[in-house]
This record gives C-alpha cells, structure tokens and sequence, in this order.
C-alpha cells in the first residue's frame, strides 16, 4: 500500500484511492477531508445560478466587495484584509514577502507550511509536540522561540491532530513574537468549527507581526470553490503580498460565496448544531475501541492512535469503501497515525460498524 | 484623467471606471476586456447548475480528467499538459520553473510577461516592433535572438496590436530558439479566435524548448472562472513546473467548464459566425475615420491609433458610458493608442455613434 500512501499529500483525493481500488468515486465514502457534511449552503447554490453570468467578466482585481464583506464581519479594516485562492495561496504569499530565514514549525503540522518555506529556502527549526501532551503545546515552546527566528507558524486547532492550543498560551506567545520582531503566523482554518471566540483576529491592531489566515473552504464546504484570506495591520508587509499576487486568483463564485454565506445564520447554526452532536458522539464511539488512542477533538475532524503494530487501519477500511487519512507521512508521526473527519450519523455509524468488524476480524486471527 | 489610468492595468476593470464616474456598472458598455459577447455558452450554464456539488469536493490535485479532455482536443499527451488559474498563473510558474538570466519581449506585449520575469531577477532586453510594419515581427528579429537569452515570449495574436505573426517566420523562430536553446513561450490566448490552424501546438513534440500557453477565457467568455494552460514535452521542465504550483490552483468550476465547452461546437460555430461579420464591420467603420490609423484585426479586438494630439479618448468615450482600453501605459506606445473589443452589432455600434459624436464635436472645436 506504499504506493497509494505517497501519493496522497493531503487528504480529500477520493480520485486516486476509488482508481487504484477500480470502484467509483460516489461508493467511497470520505472521512480523508475535513469538509462539512451539510454540503454547499442552499444560498450559494442559488446565488451562483443565479448570477452565472459573473463568469463573463474579470473579478474585481482588489475584490474590495469582498473585503468589505469580510470586514465587516470581523469588525476590522478592509485595508487590513489581503484574499487568496484557498489559504494555501496566502501560505505561499506570506512566505515570499517575509522572505524568512530562519522559521520555525510545529510538527506535527500542516504540510504547505514546509513547502512554502522551503521554495525561500528558509532554515526550518521544527518543534516536535510530545505525544504524552496530548501534542498540544506547552510553555517549554516559549523557551524555543529564540530572537534569531524571522517566522513561526501555528496552526489552531491543529491539523491533523484537532488540538486547540490554550488561550493564554497563545496570546503569550503573540506577546513575545512581536517583541521579538518574529512574524506570527496563525492558521485559523478550522477555528470556525471551535468556536470565533478562540480566534486572534481582535489582538491584530498595533501589531504588524501577528497574521491570521482563514479559510472559507471547510466549514462552507466548498473546497472546490478556493477562498481564503489573511489578515495583518502592517501597511507595508500588506503592500508586498499584494505585489506576490497574482491577479484575479480568485474566481468569481468563490468570491460570490465569500460574500453571501457568512450571513446564512440557518447554515452556520445548523452546523454548530451538527457537530456539537456528532463531535461528541463520534469521539465517544472511537475512545471505546480498546485499540486506539483518540484524542479529544476542538475541530470537525478526529485523530487517533491505533496500538496494533504493523497493520494498515487505512488499507483496512478502504476494503470496506471508507477512506480516511493516514498520517503516517507527517512528519513527527509514524503509520499508526490516523484522522477522520466528523460526518453525518449514518455515516459516522457506517464508519463505526467497519472498524467493529475489522478489529474483531483482527483479534480472531491473533487467537 | 491620469488616476484612471494608473489604476488600469489591464482592460475589463469596468468597476473602478465606474465607481470613479459615479455610474453602474451595468451602464458601462465594456470594450476594455477582449471576451466573447456571446457570453457563458448555456452548455456551461447548465453543467454548473447540475453539478453544484462538485464545490464541495477537493479538485483532483492533478486535474486527470481535464488534461485527458485537452489532450484528446489537441492531440497530443496529456502528461505534456499543465493547467492553471488562469494562463497568468503558468506565465509565473514558467519563469519560476525556467529562472532566466536573460529574456527578450516584444513591445508593445502584455504586461504580467515582464512582471514575472522582474520576479525572477531576470534582464530583459526589450524589441520595439515597429509601428511602420503595422507592429508585426520581422526578419530583423532574427538576428537579435542571440544564444546568451534564455527565453523569449512571443504572443501571437499580440496583445494589444492585435498581429498574427507570420507563419513562415514564426517557424524559423521556433528552429532557431531550439537550436540555440532558447525557451520560446508563444502565448496563444487569441489563436482560437484566429484559427486553430495557426496553433503551434503540433511542434512541440520533440521540441522541448517550445512551451505553448493557452487560455480558454476568452473564447468562452469565463474571464471569471480562471482557466488556461501549457503544452511542452520536456518531462524535466513540466516536473519543475508543478512543484511550482500550489496545489488545487484551479476550482471546481473552471474544471468543468475545460470539460465541457471544447465540445459546444455550436457556441463555437456561432462565435466564429459572429466574429467574422463584425470583425470585418467595424474594422471598416473605424477605418473611416480620418483621424484613427486601425491596424487589421487577427482576433477579436481592434487597435488603433488616434492622430489627434494631446486628446484622451478613453476620457470623451467615458462620458458616453463606453470604456475602451487606452494603451498609454504599455512599454513601447503612448497615449494616443487605443484597443477595443469587437462586440455584438448593436454594442459596436453604440461605440462608433459615439466616436462620430467626438470626432465631429472636436473638429467644430477646432473651427
């Protein structure tokens, strides 16, 4: 199974799994994506066909409707507010108008940080979060975060491994990142799911070192529409990443999203509906497997341990049409490794009855 | 009228000419972005209002099933395929890919080549096409494409002049940028306005030096979904290119739309039925203009040059509510050169009423 594993760089590509299985796309069900299972909000669908014809002309090259969509919600500046095709553009961007030497990186973590960082050909200085905490971060990280750093990326809640970092650690760390002159970069892309009072968008203003990045793609479920943004208080850094852009990256229905979903209130409580049942339930179902270590999920997706040596968890319930995220080529983790997104019910229980089966199947044969 | 200008850099920014005015943006007939007036083709329409879910899924990171779909259109390999956001995305990646020391443009060409080579640190050593042979490439050219550049980017039609370069010659381009291994970028964003058969696509076999770039924008009128490509046969180079890329750069939408409208041969049968009376129709009627040179349209736009001088047509136009693209801001023009995009009858001749209304007010002016 090497193969199908080194091709997946990301979860969320059904393709290629469904492909090397020879079944179709529509019988795998994907727990590889952290994606949200209400799907495209209704307004959207609606905005789009009804405004097909936004696809005849350029988007806005400062998309300044959007930004002010986005501004307003967060109560900040428009001016303060830089969009991208998907974060992952605005990884890239940040990069290259920090153009860093020296960064550091929690690892686990995201793997577009390190890609992005390398093409600078930045020193990266990881910084390996211990499995006996949780890998949550710890005050020992304070420590680490030396003046010679021109960037550190923390991602909260955490991907792959779900862990929102503790408040108060986090604005200490905003404190001596900006003391130090060390750009912060913080990866909001699930914090929606936990909750916008964790966010760190209100601790911008006065400082030009801490940078959000959000994403519009997972608790909107549209990854295949790309919209995300960043925000920074720092005219001249804002001036350079808008020179790293290029134009019109991002299409007109993404933008139309970003400015009709926000206000869908039915959509978004539905959501905080769905996963505060569903959150609960799934990690509840998972903890009781006696051969896998879950970790408590503050995000719509869950990551585990499973204890059996050398057996393949995700080769396992792809036999049953179930893909989910090895994790094994994070670095920092190892194959036992594994995250699932949080579904619908009768998906989360269809996820549930596989791994009865193969769990019992795998105990019969140790017997 | 010099603010306008500065903010334009490329045509199709209708919304801040009309903010500037103080007018919607529907009263604004747009003759600055060069997109078929024919519109979305409904097949397209259509597709997208059935497939809405596709939003909610990760494109394929490798865009498969598109690359088949181009390939199988050109005939030619689909792993001689990349497609981007855009064909300005792949303009970027290109340069990142190849890093030049040294390149040649012809001026007056579209404005992000120069940008992306700037990126790259890269020396440009500019050719002036000569306004006495109509702007066209000659066999001057030749003897400038010396050994030491490392690539050259020819667009053909040129962009904003409008000028096939000639076939025989661009040939000998191709055979001499080989020879030399020189890369040579020909950037046929307009070719399927002009003819397919004037596509160099055929050559690239066994040609790794020759890269094509292709944008599907234009033609079906989606400058909103982002969607170009490039065709090169050198495994090497296509390789530094997509690790230049960042992952799922081109949306859901625009994937589909490459899937679907290559074969909506009755949309392209009607926008060549189209282009083809009202090319010749106001290429006439603005020839008749003594106070404006017109040079031969290849494509779907018109560029002229207007004799008066110290005039801003753009400026007497925008009071019409029509807004062309002046070309005072391209390297190698000034402000009397002006492109339109040929429309539907009754927009064009909106704009030549127009023209008739300033021509005849600025001679009585004159009397």
């Amino acid at each position: 199974m090497k193969m199908i594993r080194a091709l997946s760089t990301h979860g969320g590509n059904v393709r290629e799994h469904a492909e090397i299985r020879g079944i179709s796309i529509e019988s795998l069900l994907d727990f590889s994506a952290n994606i949200n299972p209400l799907g495209i909000p209704e307004s959207l669908k609606l905005a789009i066909c009804q405004q097909l014809h936004l696809a005849e002309r350029y988007p806005d090259s400062e998309y300044k409707a959007l930004r002010k969509t986005l501004a307003e919600y967060h109560q900040c500046l428009d001016r303060h507010i830089v969009v991208g095709n998907g974060a992952t553009e605005l990884i890239f961007a940040v990069t290259e108008a920090i153009k860093p030497k020296k960064a550091m990186l929690l690892i686990p973590g995201f793997a577009e940080y390190r890609r992005a960082l390398q093409k600078q050909q930045c020193e990266i200085v990881d910084y390996q979060l211990s499995e006996d905490n949780f890998f949550q971060p710890d005050r020992a990280l304070i420590k680490h975060i030396s003046a010679d750093l021109d960037c550190l990326f923390i991602c909260s809640p955490n991907n792959p491994t779900g862990q929102r970092i503790d408040h108060d650690l986090l604005n200490e760390i905003v404190d001596i990142c900006r003391q130090r002159q060390i750009y912060l970069i913080i990866d909001e892309a699930f914090i929606d799911f936990a909750g916008e009072r964790y966010s760190l968008i209100s601790k911008i203003t006065a400082n030009p070192y801490l940078i959000i990045l959000r994403s519009m793609t997972k608790f909107f479920a549209i990854p295949g529409l790309r919209l995300g943004y960043l925000l920074n208080t720092d005219d001249n850094l804002l001036h350079r990443l808008r020179l790293e852009q290029q134009p019109w990256t991002i299409n007109s229905f993404a933008e139309l999203a970003g400015r009709v979903v926000l206000y869908d209130y039915g959509y978004i409580d539905a959501t905080h509906r769905w996963l505060r049942q569903e959150q609960a339930y799934l990690f509840q179902k998972l903890s009781q497997f006696s051969t896998l270590i879950v970790y408590p999920p503050a995000a719509n997706y869950i990551f585990f341990k499973c204890q059996i040596t050398d057996f393949d968890l995700q080769d396992a319930l792809l036999e049953h049409h179930i893909l989910i995220r090895s994790c094994g080529n994070y670095p920092g983790l190892n194959n036992n490794y594994y995250r699932v997104a949080i579904k619908k019910r009768s998906d989360n229980k269809a996820l549930l009855i596989a791994l009865h089966r193969i769990m019992m199947n795998h105990s019969l044969e140790r017997k």
